[in-house]
């Protein structure tokens, strides 16, 4: 099957083979990624624009670097600081970036639907890096693709994503993911954090992590916002790492060899114990490299490199 | 003719035969532009610095993308927020940059005559990307490219520049380009904003956009810095609209397929009705694209590209 | 003899052979920074990342420059306004850059140390550009550099260090580096820039400018950061430039064609004359062209270039 999607916007959006495509692509760029020479000609020539209105080193890296290996031209905008201010609505941004032919752009923005919007306008590919809390569906792959190396296919197995789950994009996208490939998904946080209408996410939802804990194949703390405690939405972070802390003590009582993941950056002794971080078990620096094989594999497939054939 | 010219610092320099000359190579560069395959070989291994001492995403942009296709390495330095905080004068900066080797310099500075004394510095070559009210010359060059794909010559074309005449580089860059190349070019704007200094630069002006309206081939908006309202050089928007906004009944009244332009980015609703802007006759974006074309085409001459046989 | 070392941290380690490697292989990067085409195909596909927690245009653009003279892919994390912000630790910033695969890591920060930790965590090559006020290898080994093209060898040769000692990581580096090769160092400064654990160095430490200035064959004067003067450190500015300013008279004084070096941003009038600044004596610009030669030779080095046979 060929690749047809001109943009990556949704893991709601993609189908199940579709997902597949960008994972088996991601393993060569993997590869490729762990040469002395980190290059591929393929797509020289070939223009690639970050376009981040949220400010993020680390994800704004990861897809310059995914750019570079792959021999495109990269130029980064940090739209924040400019023109927004200067009053630009975004759809005059996006016409004036349309303006100078760019082929891809990545976009993270604080709106929900600013990718979709950015998409329908633009003639290049548009790769969603983060759409306010809604999706952020490069970070569900590179999950994915981490837990498919570790555990073969994902269906069936059973899948804690833990914290912050109503403002987590990453969750969101990580739900749509882990369901179209069969996983048994359990979304745990405190009932501020996962209110009633995520019930309708269509998945196990519970306030209750140690009940949760035999069995798990993957826990996947997610990213507490500090700034949700101001908000009165946690009590204090002494409460919250007792009650989702994922500790050593709660890894053993899975019963199993669960693989510990993060999106990053971690709060150490408070999501995970610091000691889980670094354990064996833990995942999350190889989801960092991960990160930039799916996101080669994606502008691979969005510039029209093939399914097949990747490596030169 | 061979082009001898160092550098790009103002409009009022430029001999009708160079104009000309930049323009001729704009177009095979927009050519490129337009192709899957961005890149000339041309330039590997030559320096292109852009000096930002006033921010600008647009800009700078155009310049990095211009540099990347033409095979140029490229770095951007922000300067406005490092050295010149440690005190360190423009002399020294540009000391500084002339030690690193550059072969081209791409300077915005808030002092008029800032790129002038870059240029008697430097061995590098140095492009004007705006200098304080004083020139904004790859703009007017861009403007004028613009207006020959769509007129033909300029010669006897009745133009009207409509807006803050007072404080905008863009207006006087134009108004030598028009000159220069025979137009008729009308000023159109508020007595605060078109002070009677601004007769000294030898075209017509006028208070009364209806007035001129009738044969109009090209009305160009200005931005309108906002700020100048509470400077007091501004009643109100609304009043403002109502006597200079460009809108649908007005350009009707031209009489003709007249050409719309703005510099970008538009204040929708101020400067110019938000249809007129999406209209056919609208060339805003366009303009965007010949900012790259033209920009490589001043590069490429700079680098000693030569003047025939510019397509690789 | 060939290069082992996989990082360049401070002055301190380096043996007097390995100093001289560097600055051999800095010679012929000097003359491919003087070419028309400057650009080494020889580490296409390398990465280096420039990791800058403290803010510097200079610093930053000269290892950039070198690193794409080289042929290398350069990424600049800023990483004040990032991650750090969200309260992730150097280790785990690290770990994530580790997980990216980069070849190189070029790092500054506030915190001595800072270069060596991130050194034994990374798998990747590092460089000291500054950590604090401990150590700035490049700048010592750029100095030396310049020296050696004017003076021969510095053995024996009169160095004076003059003005922040205290708080210069530019004159620790220099003082490792002088030392080793056989220069005699005399350290000159105000009692309160100039204290008595300084002594410790193992270099002549005076008050007094003036007496030291006969025979000098290199006075060097260190940046004064203005806010010292808040501090309390210093009386005024007018009395440090009459005490410890190089005056065209102090440069009389010396009886020799003395060079007169800094490692700039400079304060004209206060640390060095302005006249004295434009003389044929100073050697301020050459030290920074010498800046990214040395910087083009360490990469070269650490990234497996050899120690024979640069040029292509």
């Amino acid at each position: 099957m060929g690749w047809t999607r001109k943009d990556i916007l949704h893991m709601e959006d993609l189908k199940p083979s579709e997902i597949q495509i960008i994972i088996n692509t991601a393993k060569p760029m993997k590869e490729i990624l762990s040469r002395t020479v980190k290059k591929l000609p393929t797509f020289r020539g070939r223009s690639v624009y970050n376009l981040f209105f949220e400010s993020s080193t680390r994800t704004r890296t990861s897809f310059e670097t995914a750019a570079k290996i792959l021999g495109a031209d990269t130029t980064s905008l940090a739209v924040a600081q400019s023109s927004v201010n200067k009053g630009e609505s975004l759809l005059d941004t996006v016409r004036t970036l349309q303006a100078m032919k760019p082929d891809l752009v990545v976009i993270r923005h604080s709106s929900s639907g600013a990718a979709h919007f950015l998409a329908k306008e633009l003639k290049a590919g548009v790769i969603n890096a983060g759409d306010g809390q809604h999706e952020h569906p490069t970070q569900a792959l590179l999950d994915l693709f981490t837990m498919q190396e570790h555990l073969g296919s994902v269906e069936g197995k059973k899948i804690l994503l833990v914290g912050d789950i109503l403002h987590s994009r990453v969750a969101r996208s990580n739900v749509w993911a882990l369901k179209a490939l069969g996983a048994e998904v359990v979304l745990v946080g405190p009932p501020t954090l996962l209110t009633p209408e995520i019930k309708s996410w269509g998945v196990k939802t519970t306030y209750h992590l140690d009940e949760e804990l035999a069995g798990a194949d993957v826990i996947m703390a997610l990213r507490l916002q500090l700034e949700r405690q101001k908000a009165g939405l946690l009590p204090s972070l002494r409460e919250y790492s007792q009650l989702y802390g994922i500790t050593a003590e709660r890894v053993q009582r899975t019963g199993k060899k669960t693989l510990i993941m993060h999106p990053g950056p971690v709060n150490r002794g408070v999501e995970i114990e610091s000691s889980i971080v670094n354990s064996s078990q833990s995942v999350i620096e190889e989801q960092v490299t991960n990160g930039v094989a799916v996101r080669m594999a994606i502008m691979y497939l969005l510039l029209g490199g093939g399914t097949n054939h990747v490596v030169d």
